[in-house]
């Protein structure tokens, strides 16, 4: 068994300066340590199993009933769950995208249908999706921005998608785990839709923006209460520690972190594709907080031996291994990919 | 939504006696908390998707090749990935026992049976059962000792029941999670069998000895490799989180713990036992650390009243509400349970 995701640090015996996972680069937040060290006190009381006082945190900040939301180990446990509930037969996919749409889909998706985001075209998505959803389809996933490409979805586009999946009676997930580390936030998230909608389901994550990928929160928005009531019967009960519950709640009180950390990541991005740029790297400019890029495809392995790890997307549907992405780190540790880059490149 | 579980301490304003989850009495170790506690300056990296370290230890303990071994999310976990592996058709499970077999199998069997534990026969498992298992069935869950009764099913018993299983090819689960508090682990344990056959699957926990449901943690041991690798791809990669997978490797340093519990547990079961007999309750001798009992119906409801919980065993399929399970808590604890069963009862 391999692991294809980013962020495992635990196959190399030295310490790794990990650009392959995206990460918060301002890390854990004191805040959070705190209430997670407090919660540790809790550790022989199973979990609540419904995640109350997290779940009416979550209500206020996203502004949708509490029973509209479900939590889970992850943002990835939710996609799961989805599946499992909906046990859709046929399912649409960007390609590329996050693997773990379409793994979680093994269990019981019998057809699979992608559309191809194409290198000419920077991997934007078009209107063209829309006439490729269709009525033998049971769900669809997008991802705004996208991974690995950082590209954000119009909010238009959203909607005519929603549009033609309402029509032809397909769910539509949405994942927005990384679209608090965009200006457009506010703009672009489809959560509000999720009130008129029941045929949709939103993706949040605490994992990237408050750097505890570690602890495992996420959680999902959606009308449909029946569907909801499924997700939960569907896994085991106790899904969200009481470690990850605390810090989550500790992570909704730090209003004002988001926004720093978009300017910080802003700053940071702008520096690595104009510094990447130079160098006659290509790179996708995406508003996330990583970047995909093209490259010489021995780069990954090189960085590597300097103890630097980024993400090769050769296992992403519709790329090759001459597509990198890395994270938007700090400062220094952005200028040390650089070197290493430099360096190997030589 | 209700919570169908014992240890639902969310639900209550008051600070709650718990005597309804089956957690160790000796709680939280200062070894477990101090690890834990270092784990956290890790939540801003990804857990090992396959918790190599967690699970070397477990094989030396254990004394079973480490590939051998899935952890994740509480047993639990390993329940749901075992059937969403397998996607057995029909099921065999005893009745009374642990409800989370049968809610994992919702996904897909279609025909369950079960085999009635008999109140007359104080709930011991006898080998008329071995005539039940039959060819059509694709997978069969023991829980040993037997949740809520508390009873053992002996290794002949085991034996003669895994024998039949593979005659007829059925899948045997054995869920070991609280044979730790009997005395008799080492001459009952199935562990080694795995060895021998690959259609065993042993649950274990930490949860329970080790006072950390709250952080989840579990594992399972098989010795058929594609299975378990099924399993991975079951799930969502993350289950076990840095903060479980750390207190589980301090957990397993804590050698003479087990000893010491196991005899804490037998001196206070022996204990309630002795006392709720005395007042003319009926007391089903379980060898774990929690007891069944038979009482007056609203006794769940009058404790809860003197913020004292145990477990309604109402919705365990083959028991009426007339059965209660308690744990075994520390002294004083129990000494204010048998009052709080006094004052009830007055």
């Amino acid at each position: 068994m391999k692991n294809v995701h980013g962020g495992d640090i635990y196959s190399y015996k030295q310490e790794m300066l990990d650009f392959s996972a995206n990460i918060s680069p301002l890390g854990i937040h004191p805040e959070i340590m705190e209430a997670a060290k407090n919660a540790l006190s809790d550790m022989d009381h199973y979990p609540d199993v419904f995640c109350r006082r997290l779940r009416n945190k979550i209500a206020e900040k996203e502004k949708v009933p509490k029973d509209n939301i479900i939590c889970g180990n992850g943002a990835a446990e939710i996609v799961y769950n989805l599946v499992t509930a909906l046990r859709p037969k046929k399912a649409f996919f960007l390609a590329p995208t996050f693997a773990e749409y379409e793994q979680a889909c093994e269990i019981f998706v019998r057809d699979k249908e992608y559309f191809y985001l194409k290198e000419d075209k920077d991997f934007e998505l078009d209107d063209s999706i829309c006439e490729d959803i269709t009525e033998d389809m049971d769900i669809m996933f997008l991802c705004n921005p996208n991974n690995p490409t950082g590209k954000l979805i119009s909010k238009e586009l959203l909607v005519k998608i929603l549009d033609r999946c309402v029509e032809n009676n397909v769910f539509l997930v949405v994942d927005e785990c990384f679209l608090e580390f965009t200006d457009k936030e506010k703009d672009i998230t489809m959560i509000p839709y999720t009130q008129k909608y029941s045929n949709l389901c939103i993706l949040k994550a605490f994992t990237k923006m408050y750097a505890m990928p570690g602890l495992r929160l996420g959680y999902g928005i959606c009308s449909d209460i029946e569907l909801l009531g499924k997700m939960y019967m569907s896994r085991q009960p106790w899904s969200v520690s009481v470690v990850a519950e605390a810090a989550g709640i500790a992570a909704l009180e730090l209003r004002e972190l988001p926004q720093k950390t978009v300017k910080f990541v802003e700053e940071e991005r702008n520096f690595l594709i104009s510094e990447l740029e130079k160098r006659g790297i290509k790179v996708f400019e995406g508003e996330a907080n990583y970047l995909l890029i093209k490259s010489r495809e021995n780069l990954v392995d090189a960085l590597l031996e300097k103890s630097i790890m980024v993400r090769n997307c050769g296992n992403y549907r519709g790329l090759g291994t001459e597509f990198i992405r890395i994270a938007v780190r700090k400062h220094d540790e952005n200028q040390r990919l650089l070197d290493g880059i430099d360096s190997v490149r030589g």
